[in-house]
């Protein structure tokens, strides 16, 4: 059955904790893959993040419990995707500014 | 004589530092209170947000190093203040976006 894994409510999303979840490169990636706000499978090579599975779930869940993604379970397959509508109505602005840096350096990288 | 203490230059300052830096809820009300753009003096009771001064200026050298504020020293009294323009030119919107946040925050409790 596919439902959702834990997550805090919008009114509930804390400043600092988004700003931690944002506070490491790895997890940056992530976020600039999940860009387009679309779900994404969990599976490794969707991100190209180079690091091992079990780091790569605890990244997923740093995000899922700041509020930054929605986590979705389909039997044993994971989907994420951001909570893009949550973050811009709780701090309006906050992920435009961090997304369009994010987009700036895959620019300059290619 | 006085002089500035050492701080990354606009170029070279690192989203993951910036947010790292205001992931913690004292340096947020410590930004809260810098931000009008103003030097304020590095003393503790410029700033009630009821740490010891030592942890204080820890939280102050986080700040400085990630690029978020600039540290005058004139003999012996710290001044600090927010890099404003730097942060706008570097990310814009991101510090707009957090003093935001922190203004509402203001708002409801007093």
């Amino acid at each position: 059955m596919a439902r959702y894994l834990v997550q805090p409510p919008v009114e509930d999303i804390r400043l600092a904790d988004v700003m931690r979840a944002l506070s490491e490169d790895v997890r940056l990636r992530l976020v600039s893959v999940l860009a387009d706000g679309e779900f994404h499978s969990c599976k490794p090579e969707e991100f190209e993040v180079g690091v091992h599975k079990s780091t790569l779930s605890h990244h997923f869940k740093v995000l899922r419990e700041a509020g930054v993604t929605t986590t979705h379970l389909d039997g044993r397959n994971h989907s994420i995707r951001l909570r893009r509508e949550d973050l811009n109505a709780r701090f309006p602005g906050l992920l435009d500014a961090v997304l369009h840096e994010l987009a700036s350096r895959q620019a300059v990288t290619g």
